[in-house]
């Protein structure tokens, strides 16, 4: 058995707090994740400048109103299939940078799926600037998190950087929209993916114990 | 019960031949709507006509190489999953005007399934130039079909503006690309929204007996 054999199974989820799919993902893949004997690996990125990369200046469901239209209702109804409350943002895509940097400041915290459940419902459920200060707290509240103390980790220089790095990163690795999954080295683009990344990230070797 | 009601139940399913993801429809949808009692009406267009109107001069997957790249692999993974053959055509997307009139000639016939599941296999399990009149043949006789007639009424001038009505018809549907699915009046995008599609055209009540 190899040394890689032996790292704690996860699955990286790479999001964007603003991206519709990945609040279908973001509030699917603890449960699926744990029902799988795996940990997921929080990423939230930004992909705006992934997007200015490409040369587009928003999101291409804004950019191409054919598949904008389609994308809509296609959110209804995976909403009512997967039994998630809905609501259609009256801003879109919103930008996300506080929330990601509270992320990026506690990669590792238990609280990171109960955070980002909550800030992706306010998105998409509750039409909330997930952006304010007040709400990136309350979400917290609701994660059980003391909240003063996270919100000033998440202004410091240090995770300013830690985010952009991340968002380099997730470039170099050849992300080209949200949610995107990482397991045993394999990325999967997509909601509709989540189950094939669960699949692939247990098909390892059990670690060695 | 309204005359709509009394219609055969149905699933309309819009591709492209040179399509990836239209290939793992085209070899899934009729065994999957013949279990659920459902007929497929067949619908090739063509793509290209309406990428150029989004500005688009090929391929979505071929003008982005960072989703192009993750495609190639995402459909090695897919026909796995499904347990269909695989090989990475030499020349993408294919053009396929030939098949798609044969299609849009004989829009009722009990042969197009086994017609479309031999050309897309051409294109993506034997890297075969489908839009050539012996591969055309062969998939025709593969189907079971007297082949010369077939190949005739496809190349009538009425055949030709058939699609061309039919391509023009799918831009005013607003669909953007294939494969595309109708259920009920209601859109599905992509291979993997077919079972959703399904279920949807599945939920009429029954036609009357």
């Amino acid at each position: 058995m190899t040394r890689h054999d032996a790292k704690p199974r996860e699955i990286e989820f790479w999001f964007d707090f603003g991206s519709n799919y990945s609040y279908l993902a973001a509030q699917r893949i603890e449960a699926l994740a744990t029902g799988a004997g795996l940990a997921v690996a929080w990423r939230a990125f930004l992909l705006g400048p992934i997007f200015r990369e490409f040369g587009w200046d928003t999101s291409p469901f804004v950019l191409q109103k054919e598949k904008g239209a389609y994308m809509w209702r296609d959110m209804e109804r995976q909403c009512a299939k997967y039994g998630l409350p809905w609501r259609r943002p009256s801003v879109f895509p919103r930008l996300a940078l506080l929330p990601a940097r509270v992320v990026s400041a506690h990669p590792r915290a238990p609280w990171l799926g109960a955070f980002c459940r909550a800030v992706t419902r306010q998105n998409f459920a509750l039409d909330q600037d997930i952006n304010a200060v007040e709400q990136v707290r309350a979400a917290l509240v609701e994660a059980g998190v003391e909240a003063e103390a996270v919100l000033a980790a998440a202004a410091s220089d240090a995770t300013k950087a830690m985010l952009r790095a991340l968002t380099a990163e997730a470039r170099a690795r050849g992300i080209f929209g949200a949610p995107t999954f990482f397991a045993r080295g394999e990325m999967f683009w997509g909601n509709d993916r989540l189950e094939d990344a669960i699949a692939c990230a247990t098909a390892l070797p059990s670690p060695a114990s």
